[in-house]
C-alpha cells in the first residue's frame, strides 16, 4: 500500500474505532443505573401482594388473637405483643420491637364493685344494677373479664334525683334547659348511648351541674330490627353494657403527660391537673337494668323523638312518679386512675431507595373483652399484611420507601399507645412521614366498603378498590369499586363515597395533630336504612370471634377485601415512584368546605352585615389553592422521572401538603388539634368537622352573650384558614 | 491474505473495536452527570467569591444608602426599597420583589411634641428638656428627622416623684424593693441605658407599679475615655439620645396579627389587646438634660455600682432634695400607634441542583435617621454581597442550592418585616431553609471579629475565617482567623471566642421560632477594656456615613472582612456538597450547657434534695445527642458521594437537626419562642439564655410563694429538656 493508502485505512479506521466509541459512551451513559424506582416491577408485585392476603390467613389470625381477653396493661395484652413481634420478625420484617409507656389507665376496684341503685326514702337500696354481663358460651372459664365500666370515671356515691339526657348531645341539653325548662344542677343524668362520643355526654352533663352521669344502650339503637340478640343473632343482649372511656382529651394522649412521651423520666402532673379526666362518676349499664331506673320516672313527657325502644312509658324526670317521688337514684363508682405500663409493638420494613419516606400502618391491639371486632378484625389485618410484605420479600421485592407496622396499645383508654409514639417521634414524623393508614376493627357491618381519608388519598383509593373483587356473594364478577359504588353513590360526584375523617381511633395524633395524610377503610352497614349505631355489641363481651365467623363474614371475604384495601394502599404510597397524592382532590374538597360554612354563616344575614363580616379572603385563598394544584400535577406530568432530585422534589410537595394545614397555635382551646381544614367535632369526637375554627365560632351564635366578640372571632378565623389555604398553595408553586 | 490470515485480522480489529466500545461505555458511565456538587470548581468560586467583595464597593453603598433618613413606614424607606430591588436585579438575580405588610408603628405626634418637665409646687413648668439633638455638620437642610422618642410609649402626662432605678434591670428592682425598702408604686422611675433590652426596662418598672420611666444615656456608658464627642470623635455628644423601641413582643412580630403575617385581609386584634404594647408612658433623654433631672434628687444614696459618671450627686429619691422636696416630674408623651405599609425586598438566586433548599442572608434597611452603622453598615455589605454572587453568575457558577437575600422593613420597630415574612413562609422554611445568616450592624467597634451562632455553624465559621485576611495595619500576612484568635481567645477551647445568640436582629423569628440554623457576624470593642455599650451614638442622628469612614473604618477594610465571613458562610452552605453542618459541635455545646444550668441548680442542694429534683434524664439525653452526632459523621465520611439521594437524606438529617429542638408548644408564656436549647433571656431580649426553660424556672427560686410548685416547674423543664434532646438525637441516627 501507498503512504496514501494506508492513510485513508488508518482514517477509516480510527472512524470506525470512534463510533464504536461513541456507541458505548451512549449505552453506557444510559446503562447507569438512577436508583428511580421499579417501573412496571411494581404495578405487577402490587398483584401479587393483593392475591397474597388470604381469607383463610385472616381467619387463623382472628381466631388466634381473640381466644383470651387481653385489655390494655393487663399481662394478656404484653404476651399478645410479643408473639405478634417474633412472628413479625418471622414473617420477614427487618426490626420489630417493643416500645413501652407507662400511661395513666383505669380499672375497677376488685374488691369493691360499681353498679347503680334505686334507694327508698329511708336509704335501703331496693334495686341493683348487675356487677358483670352474662358470659357467653365457651367463654365460662375464662378469667380477667373486665366488668362493664366507664375508664376515667371519678370515684363517688352521688345520691339523688334522675333526669332523663336523650343522648346527651349538645343540642339535647339545650332542648331540656332552654325549651322544657329542667335544669340538671346537683342532679344525676341518664343518657342513652349512640350518635356521639360518650365523653361528650359526660363533658355536656358536667357543664350542666350533673353530679353523676349514667349511660345506656337503648334497643332503638343497639337492637336491629328482626335480628335476635347474640348468640342467635348479633343484636346486644338485655344484659350486654357497653364499655367505654369518658375523657376528653382532646388529642393530649396520656392524661398527665399532654404534649411528650409518657417514658419514665417523663414529669408528670398531679392527678387532679390531669387533661380530660371527668370530674364526675359516671357508670353504664345494659337496657334490662335501665328499664328498672326509667319505668317508674316522672316529670314531663319528652320529645316523642327523644323516645327510645324500651317497653316503658319514657319520662324526663327529675325524680319518680307520685308514690315513689322520694326514691333516689345513688351510684357506686369505685374506679381507679394508676399510672400502667403498656407496649407497643413496632416493626420496621426498610426503603430501598428512599428509607426515609415513612408509610404506616398502624392499629390498636388491646381489647376491652375479646375484641372479636374492635380491634382484632383489624389486628388480623395487619398481621396478614405483614405475612403478604415478607412472602413478597422472599421473592425479591423491597418497598422504595420504608413502611412502619404498628400494634398499638391502650386505644381503648384514648388513644394513648398511638399518641405517645406521635409524640415521642414527632420530628421523625414531621420530616419523614408520608401518609398514614388506620387499621382499627375492620368490619361494622354487612352492606359495602366505609372509607374515611383526606382528600388527597381519594384517588388511590378508588384505584385500589378496581384492583379488588367484590367479596359479596353473587358478584363474582364485579370490583370492589363497582359493588361499593353501587351501594353506597356519592350523588354529587357519581363516585362511591368518601367522607371526611373524624376521631376516635389511632390515626387522631397523625393526623390532626402532625398532618400526615391518612385513611381508613372498613366494612360497614346500610347507612341510609339501618338506624342502630355501629354494630350492637360494640364493647361488650359479646364481641367474641364466633360473632365474625357466624353472622358478619362467614367467608372471611369481607375481611380480606378490606385487607386489600389497607395493604394495597401501603403498597402503592410505599412503592409508586411519584406519591400517589392527588392535590386537584384536595382542592375540589376545599370549594366544598368553604361554601358549606358560608352557607352556615349566611344564616346570620343581618349580623354578617353589622359586623363586616366576609368570606372573600378564604375563597380567595381556595381560588389560589385550586390554581396552585392544577398548575402542580400538569408540572408533574413534564417531569423528568430519571432526575433523581426532581422526583424527590416533587414528592416532597406532594407529602408536606397535608403538614401546610397544620397551625402550631392549635384550634382555640384545643392546643393538639392543630390541622386547620379537619378536627373532630367540638360536639362529638367521633365526627370531623371541615374549617373547625370557623364553625365553632359560628356555633350558637345568635345566643352570644357579646354578640361583637363573637363575630369577631369568626372574623379572626375565616382569616386564619384564608392564611392557611393561601401557604398550602404557595407550597404546591414552583420552589422559586 | 489467507482465510487464517484475514480471520485473525477480523479478530484483532474485533477486539480493538470492543475495547475501544467499553472504554466508550465505561467513560460515558462516569460522564454522566450526577447532578452532585460542583467538587473543586465549587472551591475556587468561593476565592474568586470572596475577593470580589470589596472595601471600596462597600463605602460606595454605604454612602448612597445614608444620605437621608428612612425609618420604616416613610416614602424615602419605600423609595431606597425600590432602588435596591432595582439593582438586584440589575446585578443578576432571578426575582427580586417588594413584599408588603400592614404593621403597627409607631410615631410622635408632629404637632404635639413629646417632652419632660420639672414642674414646681404651683404646677409650673421650671425645666423641659430639649425636643431634638443638635443635626450635625452637613446635615442641617435634611427634613424628616424624627425627633428622639420610644416607639409605642403609652401616651399619657403623669406627674410624680421622681425615682432613680440604675439600668431598671431585675435585680436592680430586687435591690430597690428588697435592700433599700423603695416602693416605686405610682412613681415615675428614671433609668440609665445599657446593660440590657430597654424594653425589658420598661416592663420591669410596669410590674414595679411605675406610671412612667424615663430613659437617658450615662456618660459612664456611652462615653468612652479619652475620645471626643462627635464630630471630632465617636462618643456621645450630650444633647444626643437613643430612640428605640419599648415593646416587650416575645417574637410575636406585628402586635396585632400575632402568629400570622399581617396582610391585608388578617384579623388584627383592637389595639388594647396588642401583644407587648407597655401601658405606661416612656421617653429616652440625653445626659446635658437627664443631669437637670438628677441633680437635686433626694432620698438615700445609691449604691457604689449604681453611680454613673455625670457630674451630680447620685441619689435614689423619690422626689427632690429639701427645698424643692414639692417639684414633681411631669412627663408628655403623644405617640401615636398607628397600622403602617412597611416593604421587605426579597431576591431569589434559583439553586441549580436543589432549588427546595434555601440559604438565607437577611438584614434590616429600616434606619432611626441615616443608620450610618445600624443598619446600612449591614445593609450596604447584603449589597455587595449580592453584586459579588451576580459576577459569578456572569462568569458561569449557580449555587448547587437557592439563596435567598433580604432587606427588611420595620426592624426597628420589633423585628416586623422579617419576622411577619416568616410567619407567611413558615411552611416553605421549615421544610426547605438550611440556614439564615443575619445581616445588621456590621461595625460596633475597631478591635476584633464577633460572631454569635448556632453550634453547629462553629465550623465553617472557623473555615471560612481562615481565608480572609486581617484586615487590621500591621497583620498583612494574618488571616482574619489568626487576628481574631489573638485577639479574643476561647479560652476554654483555645480558639477564637464565639457566643450564642440572644435577639434583637432579624434572626429571632428563624431561629427561636423556626428552628433555623442560624449566625451573625459583626467587628466589635474589645469587650475586656471597653466598658461602654455597644457603640455610643447608636440609635442617634449622629450615626452618619461620616462617623464610619473618620473613625470605624476608614480603609472600609472592616466592613469587607465582615462581608466577606457573612457572604463566604452563604457560599458554603448553598454551594457545598455536603452542608457544612457540624452535630458534633453542637453536642460539645449541648454538654457546656447542661453542666452550667446543673450548677446553677446546685446552689439549693437541700432543696434539689427535698424535692427529689436529677438532672440524670437530661445528662444521660445529652450522651446520646454526643453518641449520635459521632456516628453521624462518622457515617458521613463513608457516604458514596455519587448517590444524590443518599446525600440528600443526611443533609436532609443536618438540615432538620436544629429544626428537632423547637418545641410546639413554645416556652412558659413565651409562645413564639420555642426553642428548647436558645431563647432571649426574660431579663434581657439581647442575651441568649441556654435551656431557658429551665433556667426561668429556677430563677429566683428561693424567694418562690409556694416552693413545692416551682420545684415541679423545675422538674418538668428538665423533663422536656431532655426529651427535646434526646428527640434531636434520634434524628441523627440511621433512618430505619
Amino acid at each position: 500500500m501507498g503512504t496514501e493508502e494506508k492513510i485513508v485505512t488508518w482514517i477509516c479506521r480510527l472512524t470506525v474505532i470512534t463510533a464504536f466509541f461513541l456507541v458505548g459512551f451512549i449505552i453506557g451513559c444510559f446503562a447507569r443505573p438512577t436508583h428511580v424506582n421499579h417501573g412496571k416491577t411494581s404495578k405487577s408485585f402490587l398483584r401479587d401482594f393483593l392475591d397474597e392476603m388470604q381469607a383463610e390467613n385472616i381467619k387463623q389470625h382472628l381466631r388466634k388473637f381473640t381466644r383470651l381477653p387481653h385489655l390494655a396493661g393487663s399481662q394478656q395484652n404484653l404476651i399478645l405483643a410479643e408473639q405478634i413481634r417474633d412472628e413479625w420478625m418471622k414473617f420477614g420484617l427487618d426490626t420489630v420491637h417493643l416500645v413501652p409507656y407507662d400511661v395513666l389507665l383505669s380499672y375497677p376496684n376488685k374488691t369493691n364493685p360499681n353498679y347503680i341503685s334505686i334507694v327508698d326514702h329511708v336509704g335501703n337500696e331496693i334495686f341493683n344494677t348487675s356487677l358483670a354481663e352474662p358470659v357467653p358460651e365457651g367463654y365460662e372459664h375464662v378469667e380477667d373479664i373486665v366488668p362493664p365500666y366507664n375508664a376515667f370515671s371519678a370515684k363517688g356515691q352521688p345520691e339523688g334525683d334522675l333526669v332523663y339526657v336523650n343522648y346527651g348531645r349538645t343540642e339535647d341539653f339545650f332542648k331540656l334547659e332552654r325549651d322544657l325548662g329542667i335544669n340538671c344542677t346537683g342532679k344525676i343524668v341518664i343518657a342513652r348511648y349512640g350518635k356521639i362520643f360518650r365523653g361528650n355526654k359526660v363533658k355536656n352533663s358536667m357543664l350542666a351541674g350533673a353530679k353523676g352521669i349514667i349511660l345506656y344502650s337503648d334497643p332503638a339503637d343497639y337492637c336491629a330490627e328482626d335480628v335476635e340478640p347474640y348468640p342467635k343473632g348479633w343484636n346486644l343482649p338485655g344484659g350486654g353494657v357497653q364499655r367505654g372511656n369518658v375523657l376528653n382529651l382532646n388529642g393530649a394522649g396520656d392524661p398527665l403527660t399532654p404534649g411528650y412521651p409518657a417514658k419514665e423520666y417523663t414529669y408528670r402532673y398531679p392527678a387532679e391537673d390531669g387533661v380530660g379526666l371527668p370530674k364526675i362518676p359516671v357508670h353504664p349499664i345494659g337496657y334490662h337494668d335501665a328499664i328498672q331506673l326509667l319505668k317508674n320516672m316522672g316529670g314531663p313527657n319528652p320529645p316523642a323523638n327523644w323516645k327510645g325502644a324500651l317497653n316503658v312509658s319514657y319520662r324526663i324526670g327529675p325524680g319518680f312518679t307520685a308514690g315513689i317521688e322520694q326514691n333516689k337514684v345513688r351510684m357506686n363508682v369505685h374506679t381507679n386512675n394508676q399510672v400502667t405500663r403498656i407496649y407497643n409493638v413496632i416493626g420496621w420494613l426498610r426503603g430501598a431507595v428512599e428509607p426515609d419516606r415513612y408509610i404506616i400502618l398502624g392499629g390498636h391491639r388491646d381489647a376491652w373483652v375479646f375484641g372479636g371486632i374492635d380491634p382484632v378484625s383489624g389486628a388480623a389485618l395487619v398481621h396478614e399484611t405483614v405475612r403478604a410484605a415478607g412472602k413478597l420479600m422472599s421473592r425479591g421485592w423491597r418497598p422504595r420507601r420504608t413502611v412502619i407496622f404498628a400494634s398499638w396499645d391502650a386505644e381503648e383508654f384514648g388513644l394513648l399507645g398511638s399518641t405517645e409514639w406521635a409524640e415521642e417521634n414527632a420530628r421523625l414524623l414531621q420530616e419523614r412521614a408520608v401518609a398514614y393508614i388506620n387499621a382499627d376493627s375492620a368490619i361494622e357491618g354487612m352492606y359495602t366498603l366505609r372509607v374515611d381519608c383526606t382528600p388527597s388519598l381519594h384517588t388511590i383509593v378508588y384505584d385500589i378498590t378496581k384492583k379488588v373483587p367484590s367479596p359479596e356473594v353473587g358478584e363474582e364478577k364485579m370490583s370492589l369499586y363497582e359493588s361499593w359504588h353501587k351501594r353506597d353513590n356519592w350523588t354529587e360526584q357519581n363516585l362511591p363515597r368518601i367522607s371526611k375523617l373524624g376521631s376516635g381511633s389511632d390515626f387522631e395524633a397523625y393526623f390532626i395533630r402532625l398532618g400526615i395524610a391518612s385513611g381508613r377503610a372498613r366494612y360497614t352497614k346500610n347507612s341510609k336504612t339501618e338506624r342502630y349505631s355501629s354494630y350492637p355489641v360494640y364493647h361488650s363481651v359479646y364481641e367474641t370471634y364466633e360473632i365474625v365467623e357466624r353472622f358478619y363474614d362467614p367467608s372471611f371475604r369481607r375481611l380480606e377485601a378490606v385487607a386489600r384495601v389497607r395493604g394495597g394502599l401501603i403498597f402503592s404510597l410505599a412503592d409508586s415512584a411519584i406519591l400517589p397524592l392527588n392535590c386537584e382532590e384536595y382542592a375540589s374538597s376545599l370549594i366544598k368546605y368553604a361554601n358549606s360554612i358560608y352557607q352556615l354563616a349566611q344564616k346570620h344575614p343581618d349580623a354578617m352585615k353589622q359586623y363586616h363580616v366576609s368570606f372573600d379572603s378564604l375563597f380567595s385563598a381556595v381560588g389560589n389553592f385550586t390554581d396552585a394544584a392544577r398548575d402542580f400535577h400538569q408540572r408533574l406530568t413534564h417531569l423528568d422521572t430519571s432526575d433523581a432530585l426532581a422526583v424527590r422534589m416533587m414528592n416532597d410537595q406532594l407529602m408536606y401538603l397535608e403538614r401546610a394545614f397544620i397551625d402550631p397555635l392549635g384550634l382555640p382551646g384545643r392546643p393538639f388539634y392543630r390541622h386547620i381544614i379537619f378536627a373532630p367535632s367540638s360536639h362529638n369526637k367521633y365526627a370531623g368537622e371541615s374549617f373547625p375554627g370557623i364553625y365553632d365560632a359560628l356555633f350558637d351564635i345568635e345566643n352570644a352573650a357579646e354578640p361583637h366578640k363573637s363575630w369577631d372571632e369568626v372574623k379572626r378565623q375565616i382569616s386564619i384558614a384564608a392564611f392557611t389555604v393561601n401557604a398550602a398553595a404557595v407550597t404546591l408553586m414552583p420552589v422559586v
